[in-house]
């Protein structure tokens, strides 16, 4: 007997699951986009997506949600926010009204000025030219500045904008635990170029055939988690992990024969972010409680595998005789402390993107700060160059030659992505935090990866973060599973140790 | 200034190209699924393109395509009905019409006996028990005969459902035409047969090193004409030829180390349908001016770059040097006529996609015979069996020793797919009759292909077939490429002249 709420339940899930359907396929249509796709199709290809998207943004902004979701809201399955069903009501409404409340108007010239954005940050970056590049910038940061005012916000207008990329992070509170990690990471960067230490990066750069980078990378991510009989893993240029459904994650990479790390840290990454996606419920696909929580979450997930057990010395105690046998020429002799020392090596650079794991998160406070200065008018686009020098300078010690290699070398703001950087850091943030607790609550990581033993550790990430999908806002969901609010001493305090005992500081 | 003909016009095209985006949409999804698609993510793809049916089913009995058809047939677009406008208006008319003709549950009925006819069939053919099967065939039947009374027909209920393949033939027509193959075919085969030569089919069951395999056939592929910056090759169990827009067509193949024709030839076969769907005119791209006209035509385009081309004496005398490169094991010391010789071996066989050129339409006239006769009753689906063992003791000399290598060896019936094995031949006749026409307009095509020149023959194919579109019926479109009605005679002389010499006849 289903109750007419019951019934108003099934009808608001089951649009919004065929809604997920559409947004599955277009999964597909843009995997095999940069993946597979012959170099001619490409312009059928925009038709495609351009279709599948206002199909999907018709059933996102349909009145029905919203009357299905005002019906629902005032009954007994919206009593519990952190239930399956609580959950549903309360992100679709988050949801619904966030796109509602932005006009169509503004919603197409933002479409046509990221468009126009992306086109110029090419031909500005390849002429080295940030003036080429600035009409567009200013604009989008205008049609930014409007977006956040049509949201709305209390206190910055940063806020809104974070907001699409960290539901429910305040500003405020990710700058102040960003400047509590500028303060002790500025100067543990500065002792580590004190130290005069240089790693072994030769060893990297020899010759590592990429069939055998492929077998071990495979057999590296699989034996971290990663489900290969509902997933694959792909060459693409600028490596991407996507969900086309709910037993269906393709994680992407791309190889150099003579850079080591490059694909074998990418497909840690990557398989890290694929863990995620395939740690989330099955039967809630397409629904909020089966559904990711936030990029900075996300970006936990890959930086954890990626770096902090990637990067270990355990995990290389577990595989570096695997290593040996698959890259004999380059790996033959070479000490384990040596290899170790290498993949650990940092040095301020001046493309993030390329950068260590201490280093980066330098870059990110970068931008961070700059956007918020562009959002409110205190820095105007004319002032940004000098400005990203100056930050430059004062965090890394170093100054881009031009605009290449400096202000226009992310596509992120061109593309009007403004308020996802800081996901980066968070995302290193809660992963020192989350592996601080598995640690403690399963009794030393570090034997089980000597071991060749990462299933508990993805356990007990899937239980603890993976499973409740959004039932519970990023910075609870990590409070609950750590015991403790975010903070930069966990991530300080694993980087000291494992690199000040490299840098011998 | 857009009279309101034509603006009625340009939505009917407009509507019409949104569904082939839809349509495209699935192909991709389709073609995923076939070649890199994770074991597991079936049960999702399969909601997947439930969903995308029923938009696409949806839009295509949509009511405001009748409005506009009604109100443009009586204009001047629709006068000269060959010309583009003409066509388009013919052919949606003659699709709209058609599916709304289908009542919805027949449409149901026999979307869920087919889904399950196949799951029986395979099944029955794994226990090979025709019986197991016998009662899902007799309901597909029932419900074919079905279809063919609401969709309406003169003089065969099996004319309905070919028209469903091959648009516009008559079931006497073929018939007719079939007949008169068979009666010089079949006499052929069995003198090849008694002549005793064999062919030296070992060499071509040597070791052919897979990555060398593929390299070679790409060659070959694009040699006759395959482009691959708007095309790819790929690996599947049962190959196919896909277009998923105007400029992506996939191709695929599987391979065998031991055995070089069945990747070769795959690679040459699929190529010529892609070359076809390369051959159709973008900017008609989803229109009926812009789609293949019928399987037959399509098959026609497979089996001449296949057989007619790819078997010939001339093509080797150009690829032969380059096949003993890429092969030098195999290959090395073997006589050109030796391989000539066993790439056109010639021996009846059960299985029909293993079948040689010349047997494989026998195959062909056995399952047309008996499919027409169980659609009117007078075969009954348990005497099936025994009339498939009769038939090929009378045509190829031999006969099935159970169900799974005879009635049960294709998956065509148990899917609902009858009247579709007579393409197969259709294709074999036309690619015979339109290579002659173009030998006769080319001035000798042998010498062409020694030079390794194919673009001249592509060319006349691109100008006579392919970029008609559905403007004529596929008999008219011959008939205006050729010069001559549909008849035996080309292809009887083609494999008469290159089989018969070979075999000393």
């Amino acid at each position: 007997m289903a109750s007419p709420a019951v019934s108003a339940f099934e009808q608001l899930c089951g649009f919004t699951r065929e809604t997920a359907v559409l947004e599955s396929v277009q999964g597909v249509l843009e995997w095999d986009e940069r993946t597979y796709m012959p170099v001619d199709a490409g312009e059928y290809r925009a038709e495609q997506l351009a279709y599948l998207s206002r199909l999907i943004h018709e059933r996102r902004i349909d009145s029905r949600l919203g009357g299905w979701l005002d019906e629902l809201e005032t009954g007994p399955l919206a009593a519990d926010p952190h239930s399956d069903a609580g959950t549903t009501l309360r992100q679709l409404r988050r949801d619904f009204d966030k796109r509602r409340r932005l006009p169509v108007r503004l919603v197409e010239e933002l479409t046509r000025a990221c468009v126009l954005g992306q086109q110029v940050w090419v031909k500005a970056r390849a002429a080295n030219d940030f003036a080429m590049f600035a009409p567009a910038l200013s604009r989008i940061i205008e049609l930014k500045r409007e977006q956040a005012m049509a949201l709305g916000y209390v206190e910055h207008p940063y806020d809104a904008l974070l907001d699409d990329y960290e539901p429910a992070a305040k500003t405020a509170d990710v700058a102040r635990v960003l400047e509590g990690l500028r303060r002790e990471l500025a100067p543990f960067v500065a002792a580590i170029l004190d130290s005069g230490k240089q790693a072994p990066v030769e060893l990297l750069k020899r010759s590592y055939p990429v069939a055998a980078q492929e077998a071990f990378g495979k057999v590296a991510a699989a034996a971290i988690g990663f489900e290969f009989q509902r997933g694959r893993l792909d060459v693409t240029h600028h490596p991407f992990c996507t969900g086309l459904g709910p037993k269906d994650c393709r994680i992407t990479t791309r190889y150099d024969e003579h850079y080591f790390p490059q694909a074998f840290f990418g497909i840690l990454h990557e398989a890290g972010h694929g863990i995620y996606d395939q740690g989330l419920r099955v039967e809630q696909y397409g629904l909020p409680p089966g559904t990711y929580v936030s990029l900075g979450i996300h970006e936990s997930q890959s930086r954890l595998w990626e770096n902090l057990v990637g990067r270990s010395l355990p995990f290389w105690e577990h595989f570096f005789p695997h290593a040996q046998a698959a890259f004999p020429e380059a790996l033959r002799g070479v000490p384990l402390a040596d290899f170790h020392f290498a993949i650990n090596n940092v040095r301020p650079s001046l493309i993030r993107v390329e950068a260590d794991e201490a280093t980066y998160n330098l870059h990110i406070i970068v931008r961070f700060e700059l956007e918020q200065a562009l959002l409110t008018g205190e820095l105007s686009v004319a002032d940004l160059p000098a400005a990203w020098s100056g930050k430059y300078r004062e965090l890394l010690g170093i100054e881009p030659p031009n605009a290449a290699n400096g202000v226009l070398q992310d596509i992120h703001w061109s593309a009007g992505l403004i308020g996802y950087f800081p996901t980066y850091s968070l995302g290193n943030l809660y992963a020192a935090q989350l592996f601080d607790a598995a640690d403690r609550d399963l009794g030393g990581l570090a034997a089980q990866f000597r071991r060749g033993e990462f299933q508990p550790l993805r356990e007990w990430l899937r239980e603890k973060v993976h499973a409740p999908g959004q039932c519970y806002p990023a910075a609870e969901l990590a409070q609950r599973a750590t015991g403790q609010p975010l903070g930069h001493a966990p991530l300080m305090r694993q980087l000291r140790e494992r690199l000040g005992a490299l840098y011998g500081l």
